[in-house]
């Protein structure tokens, strides 16, 4: 599957995949659920808009669900992942959560007093486009300076192709791991890093001190009990975690810094477990059905 | 009254006014609010921390209670505010709502699926410690490059001080307004720009930026059908109602951009209209001295 198949090709081999893990269900199933990168009306399944799959106010819950016969939930996938954490993983009971998730953009969902938090178009706890630099780097958003221009993955590849083009800059391992400075990723980084290159290790420091920046605003605004940190960049850059953690410990407000900070229970899978455990709890299935699923 | 007072003091005075004031109350009171610029257990009526009256877990809650014989209800300020918008103001009825409080400091509160947003310790809605300059100006609070740093009152007038200071500034009406350095306050600068003066103009206009910055961030991380814009800063430069609205119109993302932004109904008297709607919302009182006090 890929974004470049457009809407029908996408929803096509969704329904073709799901046939086959439905034919031979552990259990029977009681309802889809979808993550997906993109604003979402959780109410009717559309897909408002999906900057990574150029999509435009798709459908997707309703025809999956006519295809399969299920019903279906569809959800944003950093309140996916956050969902995962706060029922099964690293914020599991907690009343007051927030989980950032650090991926290729910067993402985030809050639960607070026992809720998550929504917003009025769905889209709270977007705090990828907090203001960190004001005037600072132009976003993929329309605001300039902002978190996930920094910390993102593609902000710290696009600001590591940038040093290295800059022809002040002595060669560096970031550009010969890559191969070609259009193919730096914020691995390529991370693992230069690892090797000692002053570059990327100039670069890893910076991306450092703006996640401590952006964990602070994070904690200061939403007041979580604890802070759960996760996506495909800590998994790249464990150490993530402890910054964030000594950050919010000595610059937030006294009120708020008492924080736990935690690296997250799931990777890569969370907005999958996420979705199925937020279709479960939005499906309302007969009581015999809900006692075989959960056998 | 005044902090220099102490606690004991200042609740003193608070009891011999609240005494002269309920002998001869329109109505019977069924319960007293008090609205406080501070970190507030809401339980148990302990202003945790308030760095302005430098309290620190002063039980004021319980004894004025005691000292009035009344049911009491504490309340952070910038929450009150918040309240009075929402039951009574230009947040009315509105179940997703932001309340930004633009004073000496700036403050804020959240009202999220028709719930007020209280965070682990009740502390939720800082906005004003959101970091917008990375490695900027320091806070009061321990962190750097806070909102409240560029837009709060001491902000500005911090702002303004130093550029007076410095011996390459030509010299300004706003020196020549306030009589003395230490005497520029923010409505020195506001007044001087209004005169045209070119220090100040740039200085409102840097607030104005800032402020958008600021904005920008409170609506994309809360995401509020509406943003309401109080405190005793936007009465003395109305703009910065039109500036965060034009900010929050072009900048921010395009599922948070539609939230419509407002001048707040009430100005000073706000954290005193929402302490006592707070107070009446959270006592319960019998049926009849309702009826009674609702005449």
């Amino acid at each position: 599957m890929h974004a470049n198949d457009g809407p029908d090709g996408v929803i096509d081999t969704l329904v073709r995949v799901a046939r086959v893990v439905l034919e031979a269900p552990p259990v029977p199933p009681v309802a889809v659920g979808i993550a997906v990168a993109a604003q979402v009306d959780p109410a009717t399944g559309l897909v408002v808009h999906a900057p990574n799959l150029h999509w435009q106010n798709v459908p997707l819950g309703p025809r999956v669900a006519e295809a399969l016969g299920l019903p279906v939930q569809v959800v944003n996938d950093a309140r996916a992942a956050t969902i995962a954490e706060w029922r099964l993983g690293a914020g599991r009971d907690e009343s007051d959560l927030f989980c950032l998730i650090l991926g290729t953009g910067v993402g985030g969902s809050a639960v607070v007093g026992g809720r998550l938090v929504e917003g009025a178009t769905s889209a709270a706890g977007e705090v990828g486009h907090l203001t960190l630099v004001s005037g600072g780097r132009p976003c993929h958003c329309p605001n300039r300076g902002c978190f996930e221009a920094y910390v993102g993955g593609w902000g710290i590849a696009e600001r590591a192709q940038e040093a290295v083009r800059d022809p002040a800059t002595p060669p560096s391992a970031i550009q010969s791991r890559a191969g070609s400075v259009k193919k730096i990723t914020a691995r390529t980084v991370f693992d230069a890093a690892d090797d000692g290159d002053p570059l990327a290790v100039r670069l890893v420091e910076e991306t450092e001190r703006y996640l401590a920046d952006g964990a602070v605003s994070v904690v200061n605004a939403f007041n979580p009990r604890r802070l759960v940190i996760g996506g495909g960049l800590v998994a790249g850059h464990p150490r993530f975690v402890a910054v964030a953690e000594q950050a919010v410990r000595s610059r937030c407000q006294p009120s708020a810094a008492t924080a736990s900070v935690l690296p997250a229970r799931f990777g890569e899978e969370a907005p999958l477990i996420g979705a199925a455990v937020h279709a479960r709890e939005r499906t309302t299935v007969s009581p015999e059905l809900r006692q075989s699923a959960e056998r």
